[in-house]
């Protein structure tokens, strides 16, 4: 007995599109392995005199939203508005009637998923968002369903696939941030205004849905410490390589008990480290476990046809689950626990500098570190400029920032000036022995 | 409302404790965020004597298999036998008494998935099996859930973290085999009767049922072609590093409209692609699906933990579940539209010959593959040996192995001797405007 479930688009652009043929094309199949069949009855458009690839039925095409929103016999509703507004308001609008809402819109989400899951629970309507993280990745429903058992410690992503194509081709090609970013512009793997992208925003918004759900605690996205990579040089990217570090605009979120920070940021990571190896557009989330142990997921974090992948097999989640589920934040349930957003985390630090070259100078700003309580673990001094003076590379072990301000605040502007100042994330080595571990 | 659900074990050995303990430790979570708690009524042991890790409350351990097999209060059953037998039997008798049984056994369950299956639809009973497969890594899951609107056309995977432990030693340290599996035995990662891992017996396995499920169509464990790595040097690891590959024992799947090519065994994959870093005992499945595109899934694909993280994902999944799915597979619902197994496939060879420094031999050779239709993609002459001879790497293009084995049966023994020929895995480069594609 195959069942029919009917649903309504609001907003059919490529993704819409895209989940529009997935489901033509698969309808057999879904009906085989599912016992499911998907009617889209309605999809909301801003013209419906524009153009389309699609030859959509008679009556199916609306620029009513209530006639989606309003219809009872729409029981799912799949968001591809993008943006805030109006999309916020139609998925509220939605959940309230009691529709099931599938969304890729990550702003919206992350801005209103409190709001958006009070509605749901209250009408026992589901929401799905698999593609708003990554796109094709299934890691939400990962960290939702087959890594439940786990206390997540850390989750790192490489999640905005537009910065991370910049880095790769900078570093791969020496190119510069301009030209690096113009070419991804051309390919449309970033926007005309790019600065969402670029400055860390977008990879933000994934990182607050993504710790929230990890740690089991909201994890607003105003909590979210951003920095872009608008200020990356080809320069700084070459002299970490040489010391076996990579740069990503990593997103890093962390628990310790309930102690949580969250960050995006650019970031050296070793060169063997999996993350460092993930190139292009591609997307990847890495995380540990206490059970699960090491584990990342690498794909396609963004596109048409991956995003549509991505809620195709929300739709069918949704249609074939007894009861939708709701993920738990600890902090909203009971104040008390409430995670503790970490200001002041500390990390290595990779610092440039121009220094004289003279004697002492290493002397002097040895000390300077020293007195600030930084540890230095490796420093290299390379070719001499122009000026006479020389390019000064430190890695630093593990420290606050505000100890590392206070250690360059000592340092004399004609000893030594900063260039650049990267953060570094350092994993423990691996241990090979590690999984003979027992509870 | 707090559903219970009453569960058995078969065995307990090291996963099942860590089983038994993530259920205690994450009752509290699974009951407040899933409405669940499991309650373990049973488990099957050897002997009631052995001294124990934990604690069993009285009357739980029990040496007779009928206490959990024909318990009507018993609803699922986890089987930690491993082996074919009697966990199959035990499986089976389970399924048919209705109960869902969860299962980490690649072995019963690739050979007996038929049967297994049929007695499960049968009862009405779930059949899980993630844990059966790379442990921790959600690849089943992910396949079965969230690619299904995916062609997918090809598999890869490092699905055996022994062999990749000692190739990954042998590369890095350049040891020979037989130190690299001392050590891993050393270390627990490999048995002391290594042979189903080092001959591929293990990841065949795993390769049957992961086919299955990404071709929708049943891959018997017969048809994947098995080739260890117990003949793999040192040399030749890094013959093929000199020219930019890295030595994986790949587990290789692809789908070609109803052509189906199963197989595993050494090879050399580029050392840019994201498998090629996978070192260790970790295991990664890298994947291309019509709609998702590429994707890799990384981590821990064995060990106590991460199989006991598998599980319990499993546990809550089937509790959870409206209705129990299981893969529908094309071949065994119509055969007149069956997978063809593919024996005669192609691939890229790397062939590395002792030949004679003397005029005309490269000549020779070079004829022998262009008679025999085989194209030359690379040649690498090396080193002179105390005899006399040189080492020659040859990289063809694309070409069966009977064309290979007929242009080195041209080759007079006196010109050139063959000393190890290896198979190639080229994946197309991926072009960065790719994603943009639309259906």
């Amino acid at each position: 007995m195959i069942k029919r479930v009917t649903i309504g688009f609001l907003g059919c652009g490529n993704v819409g599109s895209g989940v529009w043929r997935l489901l033509e094309n698969f309808a057999g199949d879904i009906a085989h392995r599912a016992g499911l069949t998907f009617y889209v009855k309605k999809v909301l458009v801003r013209s419906l005199d524009k153009k389309r690839d699609i030859e959509f039925p008679p009556d199916v095409l609306t620029i009513e939203p209530e006639d989606v929103l309003e219809d009872p016999e729409i029981e799912m509703v799949v968001e591809f508005l993008g943006g805030e507004e109006p999309a916020y308001t139609h998925m509220l609008h939605a959940l309230k009637n009691g529709k099931t809402v599938i969304t890729a819109n990550k702003v919206a989400f992350a801005l209103h998923w409190h709001e958006l899951q009070k509605a749901a629970k209250k009408s026992g309507a589901g929401l799905y968002y698999e593609a708003a993280v990554c796109a094709a990745i299934p890691i939400i429903h990962s960290l939702e369903e087959s890594l439940q058992a786990n206390r997540i410690s850390k989750v790192l992503g490489i999640i905005n696939g537009t910065t991370n194509y910049i880095l790769s081709r900078m570093s791969r090609e020496n190119a510069d941030y301009e030209t690096a970013l113009k070419d991804a512009q051309r390919l449309g793997l970033a926007e005309p205004d790019p600065s969402s992208d670029v400055e860390g925003l977008d990879a933000a918004y994934k990182l607050s849905i993504l710790a929230s759900i990890a740690f089991h605690g909201r994890v607003p996205f105003e909590d979210v410490f951003v920095e872009g990579i608008t200020k990356v040089t080809a320069e700084d990217i070459r002299c970490g390589e040489e010391l076996g570090y990579t740069l990503k605009l990593l997103a890093i979120a962390k628990r310790d008990g309930l102690n949580v920070e969250t960050r995006v940021h650019p970031t050296f990571i070793a060169s063997d480290h999996p993350l460092a190896n993930v190139n292009g557009s591609f997307n990847a989330v890495y995380l540990f476990g206490h059970a699960c142990k090491e584990m990342m997921l690498l794909g396609r974090g963004a596109g048409d046809l991956p995003t549509a992948s991505a809620i195709v097999g929300d739709l069918e989640r949704a249609a074939t689950t007894t009861k939708h589920r709701y993920p738990t934040f600890a902090n909203e349930l009971n104040p008390k626990i409430a995670l503790k957003n970490i200001k002041d985390w500390k990390c290595p630090f990779y610092i440039r500098m121009l220094a004289s070259d003279k004697p002492g100078v290493l002397r002097t700003i040895a000390s300077a570190f020293a007195d600030a309580g930084v540890s230095i673990a490796a420093v290299q001094q390379k070719g001499v400029q122009k000026d006479g003076r020389v390019t000064l590379v430190i890695i630093t072990h593990t420290a606050s920032e505000k100890a590392i301000r206070k250690a360059l605040d000592e340092i004399p502007f004609d000893t030594a000036a900063l260039v650049s100042m990267i953060r570094v994330e350092q994993e423990n080595p691996v241990n090979e022995s590690d999984e003979l571990e027992t509870l």
